[in-house]
């Protein structure tokens, strides 16, 4: 007589390493084949998913715990970005076979820390093989106020454009990793290298903002695909033109060297992407508001231009002259 | 100047293949970078996620318009054996540099077949590249009354193990599609060979029966990765027994020719998987309104056996002699 079925390796393996991270009572414990979560009254459900894939959204020997990160911080980065919190979220791990334990601890621990830091348990999951890369693919799930989220649409003419954070390192980051030589062209010191490569690696999430952004802006969105095409995205779903000075940009000093050094990057800056920042568009009475709370929050914020009548996000330089850019924004395709 | 910031090949593709399947009026056209869901008042979302990956859940040359359903009827399944309605899905497409314009016709032609019949419209997504095989990633959302969802650990001596439709079906057709030769040394004739190959490609997920498996059973799994080892799951979280005798099991008309050439396939049958059935526990009491309600669905219903004190799942053969089984459940580790 068969006592008992035997677990499967695929059973063991969610008990010993993703078990753990399913620390919310609609998960039941990753024992069942769903989770249920639910809002609380008179709030809505914000839903999202972005899949990270070895050696287009990471180096295959990137550090597990940070793949980990990255995938999860790109869901939570829309999830701030919409004025939600965080409530929970779903993994695929689609796992090639050079994947082994010491893999999987590493991944488990990086993914609990970020659950655990942002409040937002792992609620179930899938495991698979490929012969493929490894594939991440995180669903997050916000909650805010029915009607509340905070959409692409809602942009004003009259209104201030604002961004988190610096934009352009990310950028940068992945420029340094597929040429390291670009560290002495670009005259960059050590710890200056370390930031931009770092923040390729890290994002790091606005959540700290989602509140206000939804008590202040108008339209919002975070940046993952170049500051100028998703401001793009923002004015042709607003109905709107922004006028943007790129010297006003904010850039870290990392940035700063790097575009002095070789000034064409100011392209790589605005268009390259990964940079889990917000932009958003903001009334002016409620500048200060939305200031204050940054500021409370430990997340910089810059106003860099304005919103107007007509169409398209454009970017001048300090002469006025407007810049092109060869391709706005990052696709895949 | 730049007149408008032009749409990125990304931008086009989301635009002509998905957005039509975005229906639901939370999914905002897909022109944002989220969605929402308001669950009914006094209702919970339920989550669940599940891959598909070429070359391990079908074939590369599967046709697209049947690997697009599939990957949603996995999920699908799921929302059905907990008793929840479904309401959207999100998308992570990963592709490869093989797909063209003809097969992501062909796929979200299928796609949007499905959201339709089921009633589960697509709420957002994300595409990416891949340098291994497609890969489908699919979170599903259903609601019911908070606290409804048929969980696995509902199960209690003397209540009676049903399932739906047939079993073995998908897995005979999976080695048929390995070993064509089979066909002959089953005895199959060519109805029976395409029954089986059918069952494998586009599993018939029992959505129609959920609202009755919420009012009349007491645990529920669909049957995903063979009957033996998902039911052994279903009796570990209810913390009983069960029961099965062998020949009670539902077999096609196919998979008992196949059964009957090949005694040794019963294994097959019944820990293949890939069945998309629903097993569930139903007090004595409540199995009369359950097949009525199973009949009023279109859906097959058979008892095949009890649910007692003790642990794992027991499967008997005629003369009443346990069978042991080599690997109880599918495992991709």
């Amino acid at each position: 007589m068969v006592e008992e079925t035997p677990q499967s390796g695929e059973d063991r393996l969610i008990a010993r390493y993703f078990r753990p991270l399913a620390t919310h009572p609609g998960a039941l414990g990753l024992s069942d084949d769903a989770a249920t979560l639910t809002p609380p009254p008179g709030c809505d459900v914000v839903l999202k998913t972005d899949a990270v894939v070895g050696g287009v959204h990471f180096f295959a020997d990137d550090p597990p715990e940070l793949i980990a990160k990255k995938a999860l911080r790109v869901n939570l980065s829309d999830l701030a970005a919409k004025g939600a919190s965080p409530a929970g979220f779903l993994l695929s791990l689609v796992l090639p076979e050079t994947v082994d334990a010491n893999w999987l601890d590493a991944f488990a621990r990086g993914l609990g820390e970020d659950a655990h830091a942002y409040g937002c348990p792992l609620m179930g999951g899938d495991t698979d093989r490929t012969s493929g890369p490894l594939t991440v693919a995180i669903a997050a799930f916000g909650t805010l106020p029915t009607g509340s989220m905070v959409r692409r649409g809602g942009a004003r003419p009259g209104e201030r454009v604002i961004v988190t954070g610096t934009i352009g390192d990310a950028a940068l980051g992945l420029q340094l990793r597929r040429d390291p030589q670009a560290t002495a062209r670009w005259r960059l010191d050590p710890r200056q290298s370390a930031h931009l490569l770092e923040r390729y690696l890290l994002p790091q999430p606005r959540n700290a903002l989602a509140l206000a952004l939804r008590q202040h802006a108008s339209a919002a969105m975070d940046v993952s695909d170049g500051l100028v095409g998703d401001l793009g995205k923002l004015c042709a779903v607003s109905g709107v033109r922004a006028d943007i000075e790129v010297v006003r940009v904010p850039l870290s000093e990392a940035g700063r060297t790097a575009v002095a050094g070789e000034a064409s990057l100011i392209e790589t800056v605005l268009t390259g992407g990964d940079d889990y920042e917000v932009v958003a568009t903001v009334a002016p009475a409620a500048m200060t508001a939305l200031a204050a709370a940054a500021e409370a929050a430990g997340v910089a914020l810059t106003e860099i231009g304005t919103v107007a009548e007509g169409r398209g996000a454009h970017f001048f330089d300090r002469a006025g002259n407007a810049l092109l850019f060869k391709q706005p924004s990052f696709s895949h395709f």
